[in-house]
């Protein structure tokens, strides 16, 4: 790691071209290593016949033991059906195993963790969950990506139902985590408390979703969700019954219309659309407001045109001061979760991570470095140990 | 690797304590590793998103681009379903994992692979080829591993009709190619041809099926196969359907009765039942025999003792003389067959397997070194080689 405690420089230096990503993927991202060398007939007789005999027995005895003498208990079992790829969306199980691998990479570097990427040739929600089923043993905690809306629900609540370990969508609840972060830094900032915030949400998919959910459950004033037809509320057809259910928690002033009339005195604007939205609009905003233009690579709005009108903006890019990127996240909450043995991953886990993040920084908070960034090797060790200490306190561990 | 071309030590020095093999397993015996660090902005940029988001295009659009920018070209799946553990039985998945993490060990010590242990909490055979079949994905070859006879050779012909990808139940086919390979040395240190050899082989599970059935291939004068009940023959009642198949193509002599009847002028006996065999029927075997009891860790007849009427004897274990271990053949048949891009293993690579594992050790051979150590790093680069070229003649690269 160069990353230090250093603020990262956020440019990229010359560009990356596409030779240079091509070559950095030959072969694939990870190997498998053998911490204890095999290399003559006493280590070949310990890790293998007639050695190994002597372990499975004593777990065959008491299935306990398999956390102490397999490698299940740091392993992060990374799962996609590839229907929801990044911005490229339904491209398919073997398409989506770069990203996996990718993911199984930061869960290695910044969280310590072994991780295998597992690729699903159906897109059958009780056919996954079957699946995972199966394959209990192989791992000790499932990380759930790029999977669509509204399956990617259903999918972890029967997965978190039907398994003994923790299971995360990551891209639900990563992004949560470290939106909230960013807003308890960008609120600090400003001198001001969550529960006075109007956040305004584009994108009802996954991210918008539970990053709603979890800035109610931490106090927000007022949380309006939008889909590409508007804001969402318990008088409007057709909804699906996820964003049913979400009208009946969000949008308590009753607003009715699309992102004009959400936005007009709003405090926070949070982008998970894949849209634009106008700088006309953001200037409608209340004074003093918070832009988190998240849409990759593309953000809602430019962030030098979204600064003229807001105190604060942050995107999901690392090239823009701000970065707002779900690696803050979910490193240490599976690790802190493995490590305090936890069974799931509570609403109170998440929440303390993403209080965990906001702390790392506290001292270096401004209006262009919200919350600690991306490398920053301070943050996992930090959310780990505050989501172990959840995991005690809700009483999964 | 401090083992060399020299022949290895075969004692293991100090017994190995209970307390020795339970460290050397604590946390488990694999780890992953990120060979392209990410250390700042720019590796991130290229690992994660943006950057591979160009990788996963590329793949969408072109599925063959999986085999050069992800792990699955080198990755083996080593999967179980804990029925047939080692000499344990059925003790389950999860107490399945030590060996199989062992295995997925070796076949990065030896063959360079990488290798993901998957066990299953499933025993039925449809459901496992199901699983698999949903992964197919996320790996590019498959090691079926301790699985129960007569369910291997059902499972192992689905999966491989299922499958566009090499698979091999290394119980059965790992066990014959070294056993041929160590019968190819003994009867060269004898002066004597395959064709002129009568085998008896105790014990009809998955490797004693397996090794009959090459030693038939490979054009060894007669096999005498036989079960806890005696000879299998076909005039024999409730025989199951595999044992049916291989009455027809063994004991072309028609012999009848046991292991006494069997032995009694046989020139190679063949032990891999779990089962004691007395001095005095070895000695009934035809003059200059050679015995090869595989069992673990109890060889059927003790090596020293064997040797008084035998002139060549070899067992499963290091701390004899001419150990005959699967580890000289699995990870040079799958390094080959990855490497060729071979979709399945044919009989043709595994007898060029079993003549690359004899071949290596051809100016060392007397009746203590019938075949190159478990150990040698010489074994799995030939193995690799002859198995790719035998994939290409037999037309499945």
């Amino acid at each position: 790691m160069t990353a230090t405690n250093d603020r990262i420089v956020t440019d990229l230096g010359k560009p990356v071209t596409d030779e240079e990503v091509f070559a950095a993927h030959e072969g694939g991202k990870l190997d498998i290593g053998v911490p204890r060398p095999i290399e003559d007939p006493r280590t070949l007789a310990i890790a293998y016949t007639p050695g190994v005999a002597k372990v499975s027995n004593a777990i065959a005895r008491d299935p306990k033991m398999a956390a102490k003498y397999t490698w299940t208990h740091r392993l992060v079992a990374v799962v996609s059906d590839g229907t929801a790829v990044l911005g490229l969306g339904d491209i398919g199980a073997s398409a989506s195993l770069p990203v996996m691998e990718g993911k199984s990479a930061l869960f290695k570097t910044f969280g310590g963790l072994n991780s295998i990427p597992l690729v699903l040739n159906t897109t059958d929600v009780d056919e996954i969950v079957e699946t995972l089923v199966r394959l209990r043993p192989s791992f000790g905690a499932v990380n759930l990506e790029d999977i669509s809306a509204p399956r990617c629900f259903e999918l972890e609540a029967k997965l978190i139902e039907a398994l003994d370990c923790p299971v995360m969508h990551d891209d639900q609840h990563g992004t949560a985590v470290v939106v909230l972060a960013a807003l308890q830094g960008a609120t600090r900032v400003l001198g001001r408390e969550l529960g006075s915030e109007r956040v305004v949400i584009a994108g009802a998919g996954s991210s918008g979703i539970a990053c709603a959910k979890i800035l109610i459950a931490a106090g927000v004033g007022e949380v309006t969700l939008l889909d590409s037809r508007g804001i969402i509320h318990s008088g409007r057809d057709g909804l699906n019954w996820i964003k049913q259910e979400m009208a009946e928690v969000t949008n308590a002033s009753g607003l009715r219309g699309g992102i004009a009339e959400a936005l007009r005195g709003a405090d926070v604007f949070l982008g998970l659309s894949s849209s634009q939205v106008p700088e006309e609009l953001i200037a409608t905003m209340a004074p003093k407001s918070v832009v988190f233009a998240l849409s990759n690579p593309d953000p809602e709005i430019r962030p030098d045109i979204a600064r003229r009108h807001a105190s604060i903006v942050a995107t999901g890019r690392s090239d823009f001061p701000n970065q707002i990127n779900n690696v803050s996240a979910f490193p240490g909450i599976f690790r802190g979760a493995l490590d305090a043995g936890a069974t799931r991953i509570t609403e109170g886990m998440k929440l303390a991570a993403a209080e965990a993040i906001a702390a790392v920084a506290l001292d270096e908070l401004d209006a262009d470095h919200i919350m600690p960034s991306a490398l920053d090797p301070r943050v996992a060790p930090e959310v780990a140990q505050a989501v172990a200490a959840a995991a005690l306190r809700d009483g999964v561990a």
